[in-house]
């Protein structure tokens, strides 16, 4: 061992032990004839004292920043004691040292506040992850997963590893696929989840199931998106959707004790998907604030059962065009704003007009302290009607109340995005605040206009809540009027699935699944599979149905975006050792690249020319 | 939830609960008027019965083995006690039950001694997966895995996730690669193991880093090697050989303990690579017995170093030509077995012609009870002799003495195979005995023939020994004169390297790595990679090399065979919830498969036939 202790071990009742550290150069100091260096390791910071003598030869062999060298010393107590580090009572007065590995000036700083970009980071991702901001982050990922594992192992899940080299089955996302050389013309996949195998283990009566797994996606990267991401993915058997909110909560609240220290002893609220996008125009609401949506005019045929959410409004009463013509008008009240300058209304409809939000404008009603309203709308609605608008988005005195409208959709989207802005403006996002919230009741078909046929939202092994299994089972999917598509009994088939959100982040989602032959086949029938496509693509599944399939359902967490909440940071990339840029490409690996003609002959694979397809 | 219970919990102070239990239908036993039906689940069985009254509606929808079925009931004491199971003390009386899903008739019985082949239980392998023994090395992975972790993190190693679309740098083995569809023309690999990230990490400073990892290597298959394979992947810094063997031997007796409740005490024993090839023919010696190899006749330029080994024989002293004209004559002595019978020898010979072993013959000598020797070379060699031999081979009366000539390293792979098949004859090899070994001092290098060049026996990245570092610097790679390869100064440099064999199988290998950037481009260069290739595959290394990276090594544990030896069975199969048949096929999913032209046009490839090369 080259080391008796780490360079974060040493305390003041050491003091006269004489010990060997091991560690990198962090920083040096010289005092005339004596000099300090700073020894970093994973464990701290301990400083070393290079006396009079010790220094000549330091001098002579002088190391410099984030040099490997090893020390022998006699730990004394600091006459300049530094509170802010636990080693800070002590120093090493060095005996002898050795330089263990030199090292070339690096390319950015090695500290908290780095002078190093984005790019340059990436490529020496090596030496960035040095920085304690990042070694935190990893920290406090291996914490989530130890815990994680800890609660699952203690309620009898058991990790089984399912495989990475499976089928190509793709629906909906695009799979990665790697060809064979042993069975020349056929690819193997990589899995998007392990779905199909926890459910075949369910089959097996394995019960409860869970694994921190690899996942892979050939999508095309949004921002803080990665081509191999990382579930925490778990099912159990014999259970209803209560089952498995209740025993979920229990693991996050666990996960939240042991890595925050934080006792989330709250119900954890439950709000259905219809709720969330009339109240929050979104379906994974950030519920550490207020501030819900006001519907002021909405199309009839938006979530058709809860018009009771549409408020009464002057809206289409002030002759006001933007407003009768718009499909949609929706509101919110912004609490203290009211006093808003012309400058910062300004600056608001800039925000929603940018393509990012794609508004065409933003109207807005200050209701004043002093009673009295003020609006961008003043040529069309009196006082009254002003106040009457307050009443509906129920404002109060010192609000700013923000009108969008436009097609319902964009509308919907923009004002959530408006109230997330807003929300985070006032501070009312905090970083170290936890909300938790289940979103149920979403709706387990969309309609593809471009197919006239429905599409799974989550995915063809979702089941369908209990009430709704009978309407699935005795109608056919076929959709023979698309217009009337809405009028389709299969239009109002609730999922019975579930997504967990945390301030404003879905951080997990799961459903209870489908176990019977037929009621799987008539899903994949739904979603416009013959019998031989569903066959040849989950013919394992539907067999293993035939064998005593029983009642199931899971979820699976994204690690990479729960441990980034958890380490208050909106980026997954700061919480993944390794990541890969937008572009799906490793900067310092240089992955992806060419490979030798000898390995794509022996794959039985050529490249075809991107301006020449081979067709 | 579909149950109160599982179906292992329930004993005699739950008499007289009300209960509901699901599981599956294992065994139905009918008795007149009554029927007895003993469920299953992952816990255990527990007996239901179904009175008169209940078998009537029982008989009205009567369930098949492997139906899962819902029951609720009485708990009852059993008057026909079963002391095998825990809950073999009581049963429930039904009061009403339902079918949750029914089953055909299984392919296969689901029973610890199935009817079913290897070939139906893959294709079925989730009704295979039900069966008890197959159950039980799947609880037992989890085990060991869960053992590992807990050791590793009371002993400061953090999991990091790295990457599983890397760069293709074939060393070796074949990689699997993955053709990226944002980058075209260009792919990812998959990592045969996660070796130079884990090093980067060492050089990033985390000191101290395990993962339990999934690797991949497209080899063609030998029986019991799979395409994808688990490690528990482990690195340290500032560490030393010996460092590493305690801390790695601890993890292993911890899993013993745990897994096993065995208490090794002892200490590991360790043995040089050189000393475990002269006396047992084998770099993994199986040392839970002795029967060590006596070398009677080895040609001089093997293991030069270690001429004591080879004893004092008349082996040349016979006038027997198979002696004389044999590269190599390899010896052990079979204790007990000088009785064997002709036909016994003769079956013996037999075995030792088969084309896996591949001798002409085998020679015998059977050391009488009497002191007599009677031997199938009694033409050429006196009873003086035969006493001889057997003082040279330190047999005693009453052992069989077993003799192979031939070319050297054919003769002595098959001694060590014939050690190995005496030692299971004799009952030496007990699956519930376990016996550790570490094997050092491997060479650095091979001489391949073919380039006549070196090759790395390990990896690249392995150091030689401290006391070759100079060596190996201050000589050239270059093999002047290929006759003479052996006496290169490569060819003594050891490995800083290390196997941990268990029971005669290497379940885990490491190696102090190299750290300095001129001795790991001394490596490449001495592997015949030009700087430029060297710079190309490994220029990130290289690099990180140069800013201070620490002393570090390893181990990389083989988690499917570690798993098989403590489950005591010989196939890594068994271990593996979905493992792939010899041709690297998943015959349940069907896979690997045809794809999509699209995905091909998509990712810019094309197959070629197979047969019409494309160039």
């Amino acid at each position: 061992m080259y080391r008796t202790h780490t360079c974060g071990a040493l305390r003041l009742q050491d003091a006269a032990k004489e010990v060997t550290l091991a560690g990198w150069v962090q920083t040096i100091r010289k005092f005339g004839a004596i000099t300090f260096i700073d020894l970093r390791d994973r464990y701290g910071i301990t400083q070393l004292l290079f006396g009079e003598e010790l220094n000549r030869l330091l001098e002579a062999n002088p190391p410099g920043r984030e040099f490997v060298i090893q020390v022998k010393g006699v730990v004394m107590e600091r006459s300049n004691k530094n509170a802010n580090i636990p080693t800070g009572e002590i120093e090493v007065a060095v005996l002898s040292f050795k330089v263990l590995n030199a090292s070339v000036t690096p390319p950015f700083t090695i500290q908290d506040d780095t002078d190093g970009g984005d790019d340059l980071r990436m490529k020496f991702r090596y030496l960035d992850l040095r920085r304690n901001v990042v070694k935190r982050n990893l920290e406090l990922r291996y914490a989530v997963s130890r815990s994680a594992r800890n609660f699952l192992h203690e309620n009898d899940f058991m990790d089984i590893e399912t495989p990475f080299l499976i089928k190509s089955t793709p629906e909906g996302a695009r799979d990665f696929v790697v060809p064979s050389r042993m069975n020349a013309g056929q690819f193997y996949a990589l899995p998007q989840s392990p779905q199909t195998f926890k459910q075949l283990l369910m089959v097996s009566g394995y019960d409860r199931y869970y694994q921190v797994v690899k996942c892979f996606r050939d999508e095309d990267l949004r921002a803080d998106r990665q081509p191999e991401f990382t579930q925490i993915d778990c099912e159990m058997s014999f259970v209803e959707q209560e089952d498995i909110l209740n025993m979920f909560e229990g693991l996050i609240k666990r996960i939240f004790k042991d890595v925050k220290g934080l006792d989330y002893t709250a119900t954890v609220e439950r709000m259905s998907w219809e709720d969330a996008m009339w109240q929050y125009g979104n379906d994974k609401p950030d519920t550490r604030f207020g501030m819900q949506v006001a519907n002021l005019k909405v199309p009839r045929h938006v979530f058709p059962e809860k018009h009771a959410f549409i408020v009464e409004s002057p809206v289409e009463k002030g002759g006001f065009k933007v407003f009768e013509e718009a499909e949609t008008v929706l509101a919110i009240a912004v609490s203290g704003c009211s006093e808003y300058s012309r400058k910062q209304t300004d600056e608001l409809t800039e925000w929603v007009k940018r393509p990012q939000i794609g508004m065409k404008g933003l109207a807005y009603i200050k209701c004043n302290t002093d009673g009295s309203f003020k609006s961008s709308m003043d040529k069309f609605y009196d006082e009254t009607q002003l106040q009457s608008f307050a009443a509906s988005v129920k404002a109060s005195a010192g609000d700013l109340i923000l009108i969008l409208a436009g097609a319902e959709e964009r509308t919907r989207k923009a004002i959530s995005e408006l109230r997330l802005e807003m929300g985070k403006r006032l501070g009312l996002r905090k970083n170290d605040e936890f909300k938790l919230l289940w979103v149920l009741d979403f709706p387990l078909f969309e309609y593809s206009a471009e197919d006239n046929r429905w599409v799974a939202r989550h995915h063809p092994f979702t089941s369908p809540r209990p009430s709704d299994v009978d309407t699935m089972i005795h109608h056919s999917p076929l959709i023979e009027d698309a217009s009337k598509y809405l009028e389709h009994p299969y239009a109002n088939i609730k999922a019975n699935a579930y997504d967990m959100v945390l301030n404003g982040n879905e951080i997990g989602g799961g459903s209870i699944r489908i176990y019977q032959r037929d009621l799987q086949e008539k899903m994949f029938a739904a979603l416009g599979m013959s019998p031989e496509e569903s066959q040849h693509k989950f013919g394992f599944l539907l067999g293993a149905f035939e064998y005593g399939a029983p009642p199931h359902g899971g979820i699976a967490f994204g690690f990479d975006r729960l441990c980034s909440i958890l380490g208050g940071s909106e980026s997954i990339r700061d919480f993944i050792a390794f990541p890969k840029n937008n572009s799906g490409r490793d900067v310092m690996l240089d992955a992806p690249s060419t490979i030798d003609n000898r390995q794509l002959e022996e794959l039985n694979i050529r490249l075809t020319d991107k301006n020449h397809p081979s067709h």
